[in-house]
């Protein structure tokens, strides 16, 4: 075993770091987050970097790299405060690349290295939380044009993204579910932001489809694929979901270290305390497990080893240890944690929210604990 | 032993819940916190019944009741939903009673039945926490003056009260620590409000004393007694913080039960599959616990039997039930918990800050372990 | 509400404390616990101070007192080291008064005062755990007489009560559950032993009936009412086991405790770390909210307010609160409890066998949690 | 990165697997824990594949490789249910080798593929814990003899091994503290056998040393040097204990899984149940991070980038871990893990026990934590 990055990586990383260490992001993230902005002069400045590169096939210019250099990438900017929960379009092109026609991908692949969001993927409904059967957006056939009906809900970057993969099933053959391609600023689509707890620099919305009319070749993929095909691309999402934890937990670590080191009471720094060891030898065990777990996952993926309830336990886990690393970390900076403008508590916020969006803790759990007893069936 | 509520007490928690029922007040605190702005429309409200009289003396026209029933209203009002975290100063009388001078009781008991915040104790510095031997907010004698001097930090309310009592040293002989009624209208003081996680609905503050000139007439208490004052009156207040937190708790359980029976995912209601039983048996025996620890510690203190580290353990204790409650409730509700104005968001927020403020996690162990052990010395 | 003990209840509990200082009664607990040997002589003292006749009704000769009383007594018992688990049959005299024949009622009703094992109810088989269409024993009639075959597995005393009642079906009609009191003399009944982790001062064992000829008489209940009278009477013996769980912890609490005082290590008293202080502010916490819960649902019993989850609940939350305390209690304790013959060791075995032995922690998941939403349902 | 074992370490490992099932050892074990043996047959076997020899420099004869390949095969022994405990002298030739005269040297390397028990280190004494202040073993120098005094206790394998590492104080100046290779043959040495909860299948005993009579040669390493000798060699012990706990876990995960496929109730394996899938993905998890953890910080060791704190951490993380899957593997057997003879019963009663030997949790606990933080001091 290595448990070292490659030269590659490691410059990759460093260049990241020096981005972080170029200015004071930390003032333009908290705009954004209290103005639920997008903060996409970052986003851009790190697909200068070639981020949105990394997992792109070398034939369309991309980097034609593996998770593990993602990860990496991921960790570096997360470490340093970066709301890396903004990120998740840019390594999944492989989707549209696969499953797109050439106009599709044409309409995505446009938006490479320049930091806007383009595209998201809407299942979610007011009824239909992981349940298939409850989704009543449907699409049917008209005058050689496909007319699109419903309402789909916490719609992640759905406010401003210019594409939006819609799941729907035929309305004369409800068995039938289908993904449509479709543009967002066609007639009779209707936006409502919804406020969130966190993860504020994305937006999400309920989005109303009222007959919106498209044409054939809006079509997604397979005819009746949608749900094949959205299973198979969770997992990436999942992944990043967990890299985004690790980063955000490791940052609100160091921070929360240099201020033990340095926070005087009663003589003497309060990182001699017992009770703050004790949150520093958890937070450690956190950092280092959910580091392992994920580099160790990206390498999976990168050697076609990837388990069916991998990426589902790395989201489980990262969310929930990453959740410890920040709480144990805000009580170690307390007042200053709690009050200011101090960036743990967007930390606070954010993760939090991340135990239900991409997929709830208990579809993760029940996807892991599956994954680990299906090894085991004689 | 009788765990039944009295008759009186019952007719108590009766006025309350017909008040919570009677408007649709979650409006009114959403944007109260919204605004961060003090909900005095409701504090007025339930004073009306008589909230603030429940533990004041009869000879000073108050109910003259004790903890048991403080914990029924309390307990009524989280429930329903209430921001009981405002309400901390209108039961503690006792300390201005005891402590102050005819001027000083004059001066906040005319508060009584106003629903207006009145009065704070400051006591945290920016580099003193726990412990007192930091402190530099000192009083000088001149002139027959006494002059202040000093910066206190996360004072709650304290941008809105109109006396602060002010914990400072005596500047000849910093071994004495007194406490001064402190008018905050005086020149030299300067308040500089503090963004807070939660909480939001009181505020929070720095406050700077620039040579702040007093009369020897406000002298709080008695001189060099500030240490022994404040440690007294802290149960009070730990109490008062443990119960806010149990009915915060109460009212997200009761939220998300409501939610999870109606709640229909391929097929059957969500409160039929195994993992939200789990979270709800979870949930019961918090709310459970927390109720019978309250009332328990409250029968104690109404019967003289106090244990030193009782309150500290309940605030220990319920501060993370309730963080617990609200954290299973806020994913039962799921999508519609972390998004939208639903109030477990704020629930979830403020309870977080209920761990440092008000006494940290940390000094509510050490006090709580204390106290456990101190009666099995030999 | 009171927290405080009757006058009556406190002299008992007097009683029970005496009789356990009055000798060194661990001595014989652990030889009985080395041997699996039922402590005879321990249940005889305490049923001459009257704890069999708790429950029994005056009529029986009994005492007729509530669950309080009955808490009262394990607490007392439990706290002093008692191992308590061997009580479970004592309370439970209401079964065979309300469901037994005179004859019956006669061959329980001799035992009582005698500190003997008598009888306890057989339900469990190989494979049908908590599932009743899996049960495989059987009865069926021939000549008048009636037949009993099949294998019951992990049961309780089972080597040496001379009366079990056995949950078998009709083998012509496999809907038909009924329990039969069977005389355990008789022939066709084969006993294995199964050693245990820990409880070992009780017997386990597996049953085997082949071909037992049982008479009509010897019927308990009422044909095809097994499954409901077996569902009844369980709320009782939950909570049972919950006192010992409760009463075990306590017992090892107060022995860390003492320890912690006197153990000093690098110039002070262990009890003056950190660690160990947040040891003790957990463990109170623990031994607070078990002894509240349990008093509150006695009380609940003794005034027909038992909820349908409560007594899961308190199994489930007591097991694993006691699992908490004697853990810490063990760390607290280091190297004197894991070596030499600490009773705390026999306590961190028991209660890990009581998380399944009545009732699977699973199981009292369910219940309690489909107790607490059942109450919100619309 | 790199996540795959060498081609020489996977035969190594599969070397011990298939000499774990060449027979059916768990009953040679079970008798052996039973009665407290030390199960030399297999260590014999193991050594007879180089087991002992892995951390062994060529130049005497061993393998010269590193932890990452000791780690592989601890986790093969231990997965397939070896008792690994006992082995933790096996792989530390490394202190005798740098400290020890020629004399040491042969007494000791003389056990090489002997599978015997040879040496252990005996430092704590009945009261002094982790302080050293405390401990009152002395060593006394007259006419050319040094004499041994004192008393140590919870000395693992101390019953076996022919020859002990004694930490002493020169009796003249108590700040010298010295180690002394001690022939356990001598007269003035009596042994006192201590029962354990766990680990049985090694001894413990308390060791009294009355004026022991031993020579200049005996001394071990150098005068005085005693604690920091001590410390330097923690590291390997706390790893060699956080690998067991670590294999013993993985053998009761895969126990566990294989009977939740199997084990069928109300129509259905249990497998299929949520709170089944709950503990799988719990146990997933620590098997996942204990697994990345150690073969991480054997990595580190193999490359001179061990951190001061890592060994700590790893046993402070993986004796809890492991606890958590055994306490789930025994819920899932729930009563065929209680009863009967499965070995999970042993795996629980053994890892209770590590969180005490070796180092106690609390010490592993201020270890990591303070490690964590010396990397942020600035």
């Amino acid at each position: 075993m290595d448990f070292s990055l490659t030269e590659d990586q490691q410059l990759m990383v460093d260049g990241f770091t020096e981005l972080m260490n170029s200015e004071a992001w930390e003032k333009y993230f908290h705009e954004c987050d209290e103005n639920s902005e997008y903060p996409e002069r970052w986003v851009k400045a790190i697909c200068d970097l070639g981020f949105d590169r990394i997992l792109l096939p070398e034939e369309y210019d991309g980097l034609g790299l593996g998770w593990q250099t993602l990860a990496a990438a991921y960790e570096a900017l997360g470490r340093a405060g970066g709301p890396t929960h903004v990120l998740y379009q840019l390594p999944g092109w492989d989707t549209v690349i696969r499953e797109g026609t050439e106009e599709q991908k044409k309409d995505i692949l446009k938006f490479v290295g320049s930091g806007k969001q383009m595209l998201n993927y809407a299942m979610t409904e007011p009824s239909a939380g992981s349940s298939w059967d409850d989704m009543s957006t449907t699409y049917s056939r008209k005058g050689g044009k496909v007319y699109l009906n419903g309402h789909k809900t916490f719609i992640t970057s759905s406010m401003k993204v210019p594409y939006l993969v819609v799941m729907a099933r035929d309305a004369d053959n409800m068995g039938t579910y289908t993904e449509w391609f479709v543009d967002m600023s066609l007639p009779g689509i209707t936006k409502e932001p919804l406020h969130k707890l966190g993860l504020r620099m994305d937006s999400c919305a309920d989005i109303y489809f009222d007959n919106v009319e498209l044409r054939e070749e809006d079509l997604f993929g397979t005819e009746g694929n949608g749900f094949k095909r959205g299973v198979k691309d969770f997992d990436l999402e999942r992944f990043e979901v967990a890299m985004t934890n690790y980063g955000t937990a490791y940052c609100a670590f160091e921070d929360a270290a240099k201020y033990a080191n340095q926070r005087v009471q009663g003589g003497e720094a309060i990182a001699r305390k017992q009770l703050i060891q004790l949150k520093f030898a958890d937070m450690k065990v956190d950092i280092t497990n959910m580091r392992n777990m994920l580099y160790e996952i990206a390498w999976k993926a990168d050697n076609d080893q990837l388990g069916r309830g991998d990426c589902s336990m790395a989201k489980y886990y990262c969310s929930h240890a990453a959740a410890r690393v920040v709480d144990n970390a805000l009580q170690t900076l307390a007042g200053v944690g709690v009050t200011g403008e101090h960036r743990v508590q967007r930390f606070y916020r954010d993760l939090r929210v991340d135990r239900v969006s991409g997929g709830t803790d208990e579809m993760m759990i029940l996807a892991a604990g599956r994954g680990a007893l299906r090894d085991y069936r004689s």
